[in-house]
């Protein structure tokens, strides 16, 4: 059998407002627009319409900076208001050079600017990051799954940078149905190596599978994943932390 | 219409030896055992059998360590040949601690252990990245398009860590006939924004969506990704080299 999937956008959503049934609005455009979900599709949604159903878009005009992110705009040159909800979503600044902001948000990710994001929004708004991905995505699948009788494992994505390496990629913040990380804890390869030390960010490749299709300006907000099968499961994106006392680059 | 693309593994290719015409196979496996290449096709094919076919794997018994090398070793707890292999492939050590062995190689690649690695070669050996993965896409495209009359881009892809999160990605190291990183400069969302700082590491996240199908115990070293119109152009992959002075994190 040729191991292969499939990548499909999904067009044809309308513009997310608070509130919104992201759910049926998901199955609906998939429907009819692209294709109906089914048994073997994963979904996976960017974290942008997420907040935006979830009512995590703030106005810039509602902020009043703390002092302390007064004084450190000014060291970094930006709107000392952006900074301020970059604190508020922050449990530790992790690097602050050269106009950047790289810090360790509250679920534990290492972004830049805690994973606020004027893209997309509103002119005068930002996005902050949902509170708890892996809820929002268990609840994107029992909607799902409540609509359709169809399981369909879920992936949030948000767009990182990364040291090193030119560019952003996709990368999964929250997952509900699946394992983000493949083992391969006691295989060996066919020489015979064992290939212990070997584990795949399958959610984080899936995420970024997804990322072509989405693009920035194309208004596809969710992609179906058809044809491969992954590790189902209840997973936890925290799975997909590195533990701070194994990582050399904190 | 609706945005979408294929990953499609190429089954059926023999174990590779140095010299083997890996265009040839890869061209024949994909024409018999999956689908033949075609227009807008994009070839995903992984370091190590590139590395195979350029003889660039090494017995560990002619691995004479040097005193660096074994004082690191020891250090380190590793086997002091495959140290001095790493050291050989390295311009820099990056961090070294916890057994581990991030350096920055001849390439420009920061990464553990230089990109030397065991998996998938004969039992007392060990592989090094290709001299130029670059030239290697470059020849490997070239003799696609002799044998088919199709210009297909192509990526090599190897399995990379980052910081800050588990587990492991695939990530272009090596690229021809595309552009590595869609550039969003100068566009504006549907609010206005300006997406001014909006670069996506898209040949990675093609070499992330071919490592499900690859796997690592499936003899899939190459996949088709069909389908998506990528940016076709003369680049490369030195393009998803940050530049040091901008990095926070070396």
């Amino acid at each position: 059998m040729i191991p292969r999937y499939e990548v499909i956008g999904i067009v044809g959503l309308p513009e997310i407002r608070q509130g919104d049934d992201l759910g049926r609005l998901i199955v609906e455009a998939a429907a009819t627009h692209a294709t109906p979900l089914r048994e073997g599709d994963l979904l996976v949604v960017t974290q942008k319409v997420i907040s935006k159903a979830e009512g995590r878009v703030v106005r810039l005009a509602d902020v009043i900076p703390s002092p302390a992110a007064l004084a450190m705009a000014q060291a970094l040159r930006r709107d000392p208001r952006l900074v301020d909800l970059i604190l508020r979503e922050s449990r530790r600044v992790v690097r602050m050079d050269k106009g950047l902001l790289i810090v360790e948000t509250h679920h534990g990710w290492v972004c830049a600017n805690g994973g606020v994001d004027q893209s997309n929004v509103d002119l005068d708004c930002a996005a902050l990051l949902p509170e708890d991905p892996d809820r929002s995505a268990q609840g994107l699948r029992e909607r799902v799954l409540q609509l359709t009788g169809t399981d369909v494992p879920l992936i949030i994505s948000d767009t990182f940078g990364r040291p090193w390496r030119e560019g952003l990629t996709n990368v999964a913040i929250g997952i509900a149905g699946l394992q983000p990380i493949q083992s391969y804890l006691g295989a060996r390869d066919p020489a015979g190596h064992s290939l212990q030390a070997t584990f795949l960010a399958v959610a984080d490749e899936l995420a970024g599978a997804a990322e072509p299709v989405m693009g920035k300006l194309n208004r596809v907000p969710a992609v179906i994943i058809r044809g491969l099968a992954v590790d189902r499961g209840e997973g936890t994106s925290k799975a997909l932390l590195r533990d701070p006392s194994r990582d050399l680059f904190r």
